[in-house]
């Protein structure tokens, strides 16, 4: 063995928590593992309402069913906050295939993306397929007029943080319709933002630019992109498709808050976001997030937490396209002036917790991480300079001295369900999801004694 | 906001390790992620072989079908090291009811623990429930003769890590048939040791006590004995057995080894166990392992890796019932003067890897955690004094000074499968078993660097 040049131990780390922190920390955890509410509400609200896209009958009875939830708590405060949000609906038609020069034919795996306009009957074209936004811009009108665009930009699987994978490929949903209708395109199809091959198409949000003609945009699934790369290796593919998805006039809705009221004016604000794509239950995305938030502000009130500060939970509406819940609440929250020193979001899904991003100065990285060793005996490790997540992003504008957090969690599966029918209660395990509401909870018990 | 005591980055910790590291660790990444093979490898175990208990036809598949998979990545050394194993079969009657004074009748989800004996025949007695092994000490043999045990302890839902939960039940299973033999029963009964509540049955080793009457021993769902304990609260009830499980004499089987030979005489060992229990088909049980020291030593290769010491991948037979391949290896190193100065074993499943567990000198712990912030980057975490293995364990005995590293695994799920016909391939994520054979290539590689 080689001489050992570092003999003591060398993660120095300053140590300004006390034994009533740890030991008021583990109550948080022994309450959410042996009495836990969060794995049965995120079951009511993935199996008696499911799927739950603004505008829709399920996102309205979401909000009823979570605001009697919060009421049957006791909290201070319970009450809804009212918004305008967006309003699109996938319709009843939705189908696609594939032909080949041998005359094979497929059915695809497919899902239009939140916000397409329909096709208006059965569309038919060859596909013309390219990697990404860069090189479609690369092509001439010639080129591009009268096609189906196939946009088929895979995720890169040396990303270790699979968010990284996904945002690297968000263009393609995000832009691709409006990009490949400036050459002419009659639609587009793209290859799922979705980690694994299999036979799951994702939805998600795509918009359109203002000067630019609408043309239908949906995802296929991973196996059927990698089976049209192998068909356009051999010659050219027609598609056909039809979808009556419809954009309608923007309708009321609701965030959903929840408060124990602090000693001071100063407010701490978390959450997840209710809405969901209309595919799947929402489970992961963001059913968890839902049930996090809620189990935080049950625990802390059963364990008679007197707070500081305000301590309010949102359940934010319309995350999913358009994100109206998050801008609004932040708009309303600086026209009341009301003092924002704290948010924290869980919108990374109902995995193992392995620490916080933290979206602020360094001076609020080190202000997290004095914290490092406490929770990193309830097994949370990562405190690193990172995002915060999107409902709660809006409140920098008017907040920009605030402290951030985002929880991060295991995200190698999340893309596995994400948009997609996949996402459904069964594939959230009960301890991850409780582990994640204990986390929520210490941070914000910490977070509050702090600032 | 309270005034910031701590403004500077508060983690400090030596930094030994160089872009050279940072760069070959990323390429064990990419490789891993990219081109691995450890989750095709996994399912040609899981869905070609199967279960593959110590002395079955399907172990010996197993050795014949990792040699054959070894040789073919040419490694420098592949061979088999023969060893003695226990054999113990489950028979093919398994089954159990029980009946209430209401005459309500249920059949149980039960599993013969592993190295039981049967009941020849029917057997039908009342059942004692009692806590744990300490509460059976306190009864007299008047209170036990002629009935079945049962042994009823939960696992802690508030441990965290539940790997604790498990070791505190783990008398039940391995020493409940000696101690109510001893006492007069006539067969023992437990909860299954497993986190969820649910309608698995899950095996497991135990052990006769060498002056006791042996007595037959399963395993019940949690769901059942949920449901027991309700009945048992309304008066007696009587459990029906009949299992025609048997001991046999010991066979011969085999370790299987492969090695890149290094520049020196010292030998770092790896590895995972070849064999599982009888039922599922030992996926995170522990295929994974076997998985990932495969593929650990398949990338180092792949690289062109250039060891200094001697890099060994064991895949152990026999950890489950008698741990005589890592017994066997161990003695076998000492006998041969081998110089071994490093194992690390992967025996806690496919989930995410979240670091290492250190059994070792506090310098060692220290060596080890030069690389916390190298490895923080792969987004590996944790690197604390505790347990290497049940496989590598036996080395310390010839090689105190060694240092042993069990990576430290998600264990969340780990005892949803455990031993149960639950431990499926399909319950193994690809990216989380791929990111666990390139941290076990990682920690290879740093420590024939720095040892």
């Amino acid at each position: 063995m080689k001489k050992l040049l570092f003999p003591l131990l060398l993660l120095f780390s300053i140590q300004s928590f006390t034994q009533t922190d740890s030991t008021f920390i583990r109550k948080i955890y022994d309450e959410a593992l042996e009495n836990g509410e969060s794995y049965q509400n995120l079951k009511n609200l993935c199996k008696d309402i499911g799927a739950r896209i603004t505008g829709s009958a399920e996102a309205e009875m979401a909000v009823k069913w979570s605001e009697k939830l919060l009421k049957s708590y006791n909290f201070d405060k319970v009450y809804l906050q009212e918004i305008k949000v967006p309003h699109w609906e996938r319709g009843t038609k939705e189908a696609a295939w594939i032909t080949n020069t041998k005359g094979e034919i497929i059915k695809l795996d497919i899902l239009a993306l939140g916000g397409s306009v329909g096709t208006d009957g059965l569309l038919e074209a060859e596909i013309l397929m390219v990697e990404d936004i860069e090189s479609l811009k690369k092509l001439t009108h010639q080129q591009v007029e009268g096609k189906i665009v196939y946009l088929n930009k895979a995720f890169n699987q040396k990303e270790i943080n699979t968010f990284r994978a996904y945002g690297a490929c968000y263009p393609i949903r995000g832009n691709g319709a409006s990009e490949a209708g400036k050459l002419g395109a009659i639609a587009v199809i793209i290859r799922s933002l979705a980690s694994p091959t299999d036979n799951f198409a994702h939805t998600g949000t795509m918009h359109y630019d203002d000067d630019v003609k609408k043309i239908p945009a949906a995802a296929i699934s991973t196996q059927h992109a990698e089976l049209l790369n192998e068909w356009l290796k051999n010659g050219k593919v027609n598609l056909n498709i039809e979808m009556d998805c419809s954009i309608y006039p923007d309708v009321t809705s609701y965030n959903v808050i929840a408060e124990i009221t602090g000693k001071d004016a100063q407010i701490i604000t978390w959450g997840g976001h209710l809405d969901s794509w209309d595919v799947g239950e929402g489970a992961h995305d963001d059913g968890a997030g839902v049930a996090h938030s809620i189990e935080a502000l049950r625990i802390l009130k059963k364990l008679n937490y007197q707070p500081q500060h305000t301590l309010r939970c949102v359940l934010f509406m319309n995350e999913e396209n358009g994100n109206m819940g998050g801008k609004s609440y932040a708009k309303i929250a600086s026209e009341k002036n009301e003092k924002h020193i704290c948010a924290i979001e869980s919108d990374r899904g109902g995995f193992l917790p392995l620490g916080f991003d933290i979206s602020g100065t360094s001076e609020q990285v080190a202000l997290v991480n004095q914290y490092a060793n406490l929770l990193a005996n309830f097994e949370l490790y990562r405190f690193r300079k990172g995002y915060g997540g999107v409902d709660i992003g809006p409140l920098k504008e008017f907040y920009p001295e605030m402290i951030q957090l985002g929880m991060a969690i295991n995200s190698q599966q999340y893309f596995d369900y994400h948009h997609s029918h996949n996402d459904v209660f069964e594939n959230v395990n009960k301890r991850e999801l409780e582990l994640g509401a204990a986390a929520m909870a210490a941070m914000i018990y910490l977070m509050d004694k702090t600032l």
